[in-house]
């Protein structure tokens, strides 16, 4: 087994993240936004993200200009009516972000805030519905990769269905990745990155919405670019984006959904990551770190290390030391401080991570950490 | 002098566009939004947009994710407040565009509605603002590509400004090739995009603000997405997009402003232009054909040809017959109709040119349109 490196720079942030060669050629040339190449990786686009996710029937599948945050907030504005009200479930960094979104478009808002651990429960869900009987919808995060915990989507959106909520999902780290029904789950919304799972470029959204209620929401939306029934309408139409696209990235995400398709969907692909986030965490498990998290409750995208206790240690050493390796690491968010991840998404196989790994050791002990080290702080616990 | 192709694929659209290799080629590595190349590309795309507008002392340049259309409704939506009114001038297209998305965003809006030519003049304009007291700000297309018409921008900032009354200019299809001083101006806003003059990627916005409003600003926009204070002010405090950014299109641009400066700003380029709007437009005159609009007021960014009295010319058949050819042509647009449109901006020089001009003639008469041709419609009147 080679362990050199197969890419001269490693991004191994939770996306932006390493984009294979091909996807990056695939932005070499221009197109026509109205003509029929480009209409058509629209099309083969929208068909493959609602063919993985079991929504051809029940789902449309609308792209926007932006980044995934455009599709949220899109969402929101173009799903939720004046007199809604959002329950936003907050366990880590990316709740408070769609918090924040919900708020800035003026959603009138309720929130949940919970601990990063124990995981979200029924009861948890049942209690913040029962004191606040105006709620209509239901947002939370799948993937909370400011930590690396997975949200139990499924239970949410049953309890939505019994009591008439509507539930909307972040899947923006997921998706790709962590399987999901949106059909059998009846979810409203599901809000998508191309530049996660998915492991394309930056520089749009995605957004599967339920049909009835994207055709339910026809003019609600108080913007034009925000307005995700008009723009899927207007490409229902005529093939061609509402305004004009990001072609050059809508080329790399048309040919990151056939890699996608090839290598067998998001099961064999969260099953690569699998082994990504093995190797890593095995090996620096070795080398005496620890995760934040306990393994049953950590999404295999990212790793969450916490930081060794060595006094030569710091973050922005670690840092530079890989940078100068063509390796780029991030720090931990929010409540996970005094951590750092690594996202194993990507252009990432076996002989990747194992560079990646000798090259951690390496500028660890460049820095003055002496391996293994003596200890880092304890695993959280799931209760 | 060659005349062969420099590139397979010819996109002529008046944006997106033909764009260089090496710009292309600027899109293919990753880098971490967060990290020092990416914070200092973003900081080099501002600096220089304000440097050819002179702007660098009395505004901002604020980057959104999206398209330049993003940008417009940013704009409203940050700096009209709840009790502005809008007057909206519209000779065409993109002037129809500027009044849906101000209607849909919920500004309200006044329309001076006016024709293709002439051109508005200050009467226009001032009958209007006494018609309607309650306006505060005023929006025009400077280029209005459905055409090719370049509006008196200097003469309604001079209206706006003798009155107190806050002007917008979608600069889109102009900024970078034809120059605007948005200091002597005193401009609210130019809105603008990478895809056109600045001939790079599609897939963000550009705003420059007026420093003093866009302070002035905080809090008022009721979107997270499209609040230009708050990615200007996040941006200023940290390097960082407030959201995700479109990394690989971000690269694209800085090198196209890297690119446009070494061809010496937008006088050289816009001469450039202007020598292949000559080659096309002479090119084509000799062969019989005849412009919608009278030189003095067309941008020569875009040329706009009546449609052939020939029966067997259709557009259709002619696009078809260019895109064989590996070059790709535009229909007219609204008030255009009977017209079809050759965008010459991008990276396009004499040769290119020389090359797409004998293609043009080669597929006519492919399509059976005899040339000389014996007629097209008139060349419109200035008065």
């Amino acid at each position: 087994m080679t362990t050199g490196p197969r890419h001269e720079y490693y991004l191994l942030t939770p996306g932006p993240l390493t984009v294979p060669r091909e996807t990056h050629e695939a932005m070499l040339r221009d197109r026509n936004p109205g003509g029929a190449e480009h209409i058509g990786m629209t099309r083969d686009i929208q068909d493959y993200l609602l063919q993985i996710c079991n929504g051809t029937e029940t789902h449309a599948c609308v792209l926007l200009q932006g980044s995934a945050t455009y599709g949220v907030e899109a969402g929101f504005q173009t799903l939720i009516p004046k007199d809604g009200r959002l329950l936003v479930i907050v366990n880590g960094f990316y709740g408070v972000r769609l918090r924040e979104i919900a708020e800035a478009a003026r959603v009138d808002t309720t929130v949940l805030q919970l601990p990063t651990l124990p995981l979200p429960t029924r009861a948890d869900i049942e209690a913040a519905l029962d004191a606040d009987p105006a709620i209509t919808h239901i947002v939370l995060c799948q993937a909370e990769t400011g930590t690396g915990v997975l949200n139990p989507v499924e239970m949410v959106a049953e309890v939505g269905r019994e009591r008439g909520i509507k539930v909307m999902v972040d899947a923006v780290a997921s998706f790709g990745g962590v399987a999901i029904d949106v059909a059998a789950l009846d979810l409203e919304a599901v809000f998508i990155s191309p530049n996660k799972c998915l492991e394309s470029a930056p520089g749009l959204a995605i957004v599967l919405v339920k049909k009835s209620s994207l055709i339910a929401a026809e003019g609600r939306c108080p913007s034009a670019v925000l307005d995700l029934h008009h723009q899927w309408d207007f490409m229902q139409k005529t093939g061609n984006w509402r305004w004009t696209p990001p072609t050059h990235v809508v080329a790399a995400l048309a040919h990151s959904c056939k890699r996608h398709a090839a290598e067998g969907g998001s099961g064999p692909r969260l099953e690569r990551y699998r082994r990504n986030w093995s190797i890593l965490v095995n090996g620096l498990r070795q080398k005496g770190f620890t995760t934040l998290l306990p393994d049953d409750v950590a999404i295999p995208i990212i790793a969450t290390f916490n930081d060794p206790a060595d006094p030569a240690y710091s973050f922005k050493d670690f840092h530079a030391a890989m940078l100068n390796r063509g390796i780029e690491v991030f720090p931990g968010r929010l409540t996970s401080e005094g951590t750092f991840r690594i996202g194993v998404m990507g252009d990432l196989y076996e002989q990747d991570m194992q560079h990646i790994l000798a090259q951690m050791c390496e500028a660890l002990e460049e820095i003055g950490v002496t391996l293994p080290i003596g200890g880092s702080a304890k695993t959280m616990e799931t209760a």
